[in-house]
């Protein structure tokens, strides 16, 4: 599977997830809730999207394993693994901000190799597969490259929510924001795509599943950055998640990240 | 002035400012400090789009006043003024995230009778003239209209940080907040058109000045929306900021704000 042949097969997908959402982003959605009690919106958009790429999946790669957001496993064991999230920042998407993303990731043997975001209202695709990352869409394709930024208090911190972690979690993010010379809330995937862009220098989260940031590690690292467990573990797994566009800041933050 | 002559005039407006800003956007602008030791982004984008907007608005109708965030008053006792915020949402715009926006208002007497957010990169624009409020852009031109939402447990509200807040006025919001079904922090200007798009409910906001919210109160009231200060007076001045997109909202919206 060279980039190229990945490349044009994700950009399929993505298209196809496109379709399905778009008719729903700003259209009063219906919104689920998955888990009586808690507020998790799911749209018909999130399901068709997701629907639309398996299918395409199975006709072209039918011995491919695939994990989503929305229809769970299949040949999880395969070689070759598609984790899908069709729309990551559903909360974005209900209240109509284009900061949520349809994220495909490709694992093989567990290790993530090829990644897209692609965000349908503005036309944007940020891409990447560990060696090298890249962007098509307004303002002109590029290579993308995270910017230096050697300590943190010269960094940009993104994290989804402050109401994202437990306790101890709340702290250790607590004590990485008093740190760093800005933060903002409220991202998920474009967060990272906006460190891999050299927009931002850091990301940190918590409670994450493994569809939430597979297809954003070969982006991150193709860029030039490092995405890990707080523990400094891999990141495929999802859970507590930090990423850092410059290197060197990654083993300070970790340091911050510490659960007490 | 008529809403036709004036929707053409600020759209040239817009468009000189798009021209101004859009090199500078994902682009490393230069940042500057205005208070020393208190971050406050001002780029180079800022000042080149507010100079552009300002020789238009001086060609076209000398008479007018205008107040803009870059460089100040002139002849603001004008019977017209124009309110400018060239880069309303630095942070979303030094982070690289399409949720800034550029804010033309026209007050008559010291009451916004039209504005207009016009969005750069994703090409978005919205407009009101307090009668009616409109979309051009991606997904199509349509008329904008607030959504119903008669209690606030059922309500979406937005703010940019809930660190804007002084002590009494971080309480008064938490009342809100722990009311609403779903919050969410970060969008500066394009929250109030995310209200006037039906997508969102609530924004509370506090410390605005005049050219951070006057060409908003034209579009959320053109959508059938309402926007006071904290205490129920006029929004134009700033301050302590409080829309609704459903007016059944303010009253309960206005009780959760008041001062202790």
């Amino acid at each position: 599977m060279d980039t190229e042949t990945l490349t044009r097969f994700t950009n399929r997908l993505a298209d196809a997830a496109s379709e399905s959402i778009m008719p729903f982003f700003r259209a009063s959605p219906v919104v689920d809730n998955k888990v009586a009690g808690d507020f998790d919106p799911v749209t018909a958009a999130d399901r068709d999207a997701e629907a639309a790429i398996r299918r395409i999946i199975n006709q072209t790669y039918p011995d491919h394993g695939i994990v989503g957001e929305e229809y769970g496993s299949e040949r999880a064991d395969a070689d070759y693994v598609w984790v899908l999230d069709p729309i990551d920042g559903t909360r974005a998407f209900i209240t109509g901000l284009p900061v949520w993303g349809t994220l495909i990731g490709l694992m093989h043997q567990n290790r993530p190799v090829f990644g897209m975001m692609a965000q349908a209202f503005t036309g944007e695709r940020y891409a990447g597969d560990g060696q090298a990352a890249w962007y098509t869409g307004p303002g002109g394709d590029r290579a993308l490259a995270c910017r230096a930024c050697p300590t943190l208090d010269e960094a940009a911190l993104f994290t989804t929510s402050p109401t994202m972690f437990s306790e101890n979690e709340g702290r250790a993010f607590r004590r990485v924001e008093e740190a760093v010379r800005l933060s903002r809330y409220g991202c998920d995937c474009y967060a990272y795509c906006m460190v891999g862009s050299g927009q931002a220098d850091l990301v940190v989260e918590a409670g994450l599943q493994s569809y939430d940031i597979a297809a954003l590690i070969p982006i991150i690292e193709g860029a030039g950055g490092q995405v890990t467990s707080w523990d400094g573990g891999t990141a495929a797994n999802g859970g507590r998640i930090a990423a850092s566009g410059d290197p060197r800041l990654h083993e300070q933050l970790l340091d911050k990240l510490k659960i007490d």
